[in-house]
């Protein structure tokens, strides 16, 4: 039955999240969290690129976004594939690793090797559901004594985009005399009601996963991989643009099931289905879903604005820090109108502040992609700040 | 913890789709389906508001969208709530039932009386996944089987949003000389690649659910309620709009879990968190998770001008029907320019065709609200056809 060939093409979601071993710094000092809590210790993974200079002035901190990790510019372990933004960042590209000290860590509550739910406790239990919740604002604290760790007084520049561009406005904002120069890309001083939305309904896809097990699936040996790959298929629309998923897709079908099956369109799948399930599938191998409910968590609840009394500027106040925005016009998740509102907000500030909206039809994603205006931009940006800076 | 407060709160889908009995159409000649296969037999369920005219030249034909029924404009049986149209239909309403004879019927593999794949086949068993796949096409011609054993010859309008204007534009192109007036709202020629993308999302996430077991959970006197809740959830968002999802819930919070979680904000979920999960756990109650997956499959395949060598003026070649398309400035799943295609192809068929954008920040529902200019346009409409009809 044609029902059947289709159904027997749920997704591959074979649960095998594997070990990998990752350079990690390790914060016996601890830190107490924005919920009151104390991690008595701490680890952040991290990598760094390029040399740091006489000066200790070149180095650059990449903030990732939801899904990435600290391998920027070379393959990612786990998954074997290329760095998330390696046609940006390494020697003479973009951001020029023969001129840039480049550091890039996962973020706490991550699952590429910092402390998140995925963690040993101190007394040799898994944290899981127990792990507290964490702040965009514990995040880039973490990072700050990473950066202190490395013997770093000042940021040359923070960059990141989507969650990445929450952490550089957090960096911008907690630490102003650390940060020389902030690029915040397509992101948001605060997360949306539709963007919470849609990270609820991917929480719930997980919660409904009875391998979830009420978050302790590795007592179990097991994976909510079927809930976590729903999940990610989900948010995977939202990366995208309508434009992006026509031009690449339409409404091209591919034949599943028997033969006999196959030979009437009902035994065929759409190729954008093929697509997500894949998306989903490979996810699965790679994230961790408590931490995944950690980390949309704080993203949902980061509100620049909120932790100034509503005033974005005053978040700002006094700033000498460079900004340069970057948006993109098919970005539905992140829309421009989201960083044209932190502009006007910059600008009260009387922050020196440049805006860049990039013509793209490749949506949210168009951060992590080869987008030659955005490279430019970035470029360009970076290259006025660091002769203002000072470094050769 | 915090954490525990917050996955206490996942969605109660308590199974428990109820029984009701359904006014229904038997037609024992069968049908041939698209798919090759032969529904021996099949019932309609459906129900009429006001009263046919000597001359049975005052019918309209209503049809629903994905998760609608017949029960247009009188309380739902399942549910106990208000007809999904009883806004616009009724006496003395936009559609007046004092002037038409209002038809609505339950689709063809809907699960509100209508055969489907909740219903029992020939020889006792249920249907379940062995329901053949269904297309529009199928739909709308079981519907015209209803219409005339109802006695009526030509429709005087055919009405319909969402799923039900693809019924509209489908009955346009099959039976053009039954078909006096169409009004299509808020929908489409043919499902795009992203709404086929998130449709495919929402039977992943109900194949997922362990107690979809293959589709044969009535066996085992189950409902994947999880699985059907998180597809809810997410196409739910959907219906909607930012700047109504920012209008409604914004950031609000409510608390959840102990008095002491809630007195920090990580004790707190967000309003329109709540929202969705009401809406997901409401759902399984009334809907059943194989008819959700027949029917989304439905829409996916719907492609009005296919059938017609690409060609989507070809489908309205010599039509004497009269249209009204109506779309909303702020519905992004059948956004208005896809209501501007079909009428320039309308257009090239030199059909008689207006098309009004209502002005809305309610998003894709906004068919199913009160919304006075989308009444004032409908009525306007109907009347001055009423009148070339000689309807008084």
């Amino acid at each position: 039955m044609p029902q059947h060939a289709y159904s027997a093409t749920a997704m591959d979601t074979t649960p095998s999240l594997p070990e990998v071993e990752h350079q990690q710094a390790h914060f016996p000092e601890g830190l107490t969290l924005e919920c009151g809590q104390a991690l008595e210790c701490f680890a952040l993974a991290y990598r760094t690129y390029g040399a740091l200079n006489a000066a200790r002035s070149n180095a650059i901190l990449i903030c990732h976004a939801l899904t990435g990790d600290q391998y920027v510019a070379e393959p990612q372990p786990v998954t074997g594939k290329p760095g998330w933004w390696d046609t940006l960042v390494g020697p003479g590209l973009t951001i020029d690793t023969n001129r840039f000290f480049v550091i890039c860590s996962n973020v706490l509550g991550g699952c590429m090797g910092s402390t998140g739910p995925r963690s040993t406790r101190p007394d040799g239990s898994i944290w899981g559901t127990d792990f507290p919740p964490i702040t965009m604002r514990d995040m880039v604290r973490a990072q700050e004594m990473l950066v202190r760790r490395l013997g770093i007084e000042r940021l040359f520049a923070v960059v990141g985009g989507s969650m990445g561009g929450m952490q550089v406005l957090e960096w911008a904002a907690s630490f102003p005399q650390k940060v020389f120069a902030a690029v915040p890309i397509a992101t948001a001083a605060y997360h949306s009601a539709q963007n919470i939305a849609f990270n609820e309904v991917s929480r719930q896809a997980i919660f409904a996963d009875p391998d979830f097990a009420g978050g302790r699936y590795w007592a179990q040996g097991k994976i909510p991989a079927r809930g976590l790959a729903v999940a990610r298929m989900m948010a995977h629309i939202t990366y995208l643009s309508e434009e992006a998923l026509t031009r690449k897709f339409g409404r091209k079908t591919r034949a599943v099931g028997t033969d006999a099956e196959a030979a009437s369109f009902f035994g065929e799948v759409f190729e954008v289905e093929s697509y997500l399930r894949h998306q989903g599938s490979s996810f699965v191998r790679r994230f961790d879903a408590n931490s995944y409910l950690t980390v949309t968590r704080a993203m949902d609840w980061f509100d620049l604005a909120a932790e100034h009394d509503g005033n974005l500027s005053a978040a700002f106040a006094g700033t000498k820090t460079r900004f340069c925005l970057v948006s993109f016009t098919s970005d539905w998740l992140f829309p421009t109108a989201q960083s044209r509102s932190i502009a006007r907000a910059l600008n009260r500030a009387a922050a020196n502040v440049s805006f860049v909206e990039i013509d793209t039809d490749r949506g949210h994603d168009a951060f992590l992609l080869d987008e030659p205006d955005f490279h430019r931009t970035l470029a360009g940006f970076l290259s006025g700040c660091a002769e203002h800076a000072g470094i050769s």
